[in-house]
């Protein structure tokens, strides 16, 4: 937690903030704050600031906040991802959301576990759980947004063309040709299938949306691996 | 397993390869093979190729090896991480062994929990077992070397200076002024350290040896995110 996210019904009618429960828990045993020190805080949706601690008890703590920062600018890049298995799911939100990934598209894929659509992990409050915790990681206040797509024909033909019209789109495919670029220009929507990759028909589905199938090279990455690098390497370049 | 590793004593006499254990039950569960099927297979630390079933049984594959093609490329790059917990060790350890890292140094570091240093993991065998996950993964043969090293001073100052004579070395920093290059020319180092990051000393200990502090941006990733992005990075790009 390198960020205490704060929500609206954080804030007392005097402006402090009383935090309780597992961001307690993390300020009392991780940072062990004492009165008078400061800490990264930021509102949930708005700027980053600093709150320093005004009281402190065994079940309180008081902080005063003072927000001044914007958050780090979101990544203009859109995730379509084939729904991967729970444990792994979590893993992959938690990192594109500290990537800074604000638009994630789970989709069925010929290859998704049809069981994976079960997961309790797919309640908006689990999910969220996921997303809060990539934020409190990569100190950003701004929720991405999860968009579940159980089935990929009607997605694919009626929702995604709209969506990538005018965007750079490109799928993650190992045998394909082009090497995938470092640095796209303005929005990008990439498409990362499941372990075993989309069938050749998924990716002519993608194709027909204005997808270019580009590849990492010879070797085959997890989802998990794969992820961040093709995230970070499309992404805008600083280096 | 995109890649079944054969080892020496797999074959047998006549030069055909037994598959038992947990290789026969993957070919058996994941591949569905039947006689005449052809598999993508590689020796260990040799050639790439296939095998073609030519018997099956309930308990045993036979398989009639022919080899031809190299592994791909070692990336040039060895990487110098601070021992992350032992969950996370295996995930990593089969990542930057996927992306074809060669020579993993694992480090102790101010904020490496003293026990990580008795988990069972970092037992040779342990380790390999990861290894070869990683390799099985990404369809490579050439096992990397991992060193263990549980004392920071000494090796930094009496070991490392001479193996980065040379290099290109770059230490992850998130408060580093520099944006990490894409694409590190020849042979390069890169050091990570544990979750909240080395302390300055490290850092300092670092710079004598030659590493450069590097920065992703304002986003401070998890370790296990921050390691793919980085090794990716700086890995020769083809895009």
């Amino acid at each position: 937690m390198n960020l205490i996210l704060l929500h609206d019904d954080d804030f007392r009618d005097d402006g402090l903030v009383t935090l309780s429960g597992r961001r307690l828990q993390h300020v009392q045993e991780v940072h062990r704050a004492e009165v008078g020190d400061s800490l990264r805080v930021g509102k949930l949706g708005g700027l980053i600031g600093e709150g320093r601690v005004r009281a402190l008890s065994s079940n309180r703590i008081d902080l005063e906040i003072r927000l001044y920062l914007q958050p780090p600018a979101p990544l203009p890049l859109s995730l379509l991802l084939a729904l991967p298995r729970p444990k792994m799911l979590k893993r992959v939100l938690q990192a594109v959301t500290a990537l800074g990934v604000k638009q994630i598209y789970l989709l069925n894929s010929y290859r998704v576990e049809k069981s994976f659509w079960g997961s309790p992990l797919l309640q908006p409050e689990k999910l969220k759980e996921q997303l809060l915790l990539g934020l409190e990681q990569c100190c950003d206040t701004l929720l991405p947004e999860i968009h579940l797509k159980q089935r990929f024909k009607p997605f694919v033909e009626d929702e995604l063309p709209q969506f990538t019209a005018g965007r750079a789109s490109y799928v993650a495919h190992p045998v394909a040709a082009n090497p995938c670029p470092i640095g796209s220009r303005g929005p990008t929507t990439l498409a990362i299938g499941p372990e075993g990759g989309f069938i050749p028909y998924e990716v002519e589905k993608l194709e027909e949306c204005g997808f270019i199938p580009v590849s990492l090279g010879r070797r085959i990455l997890r989802v998990e691996t794969a992820v961040p690098v093709l995230v970070s390497r499309l992404a805008p370049q600083e280096g």
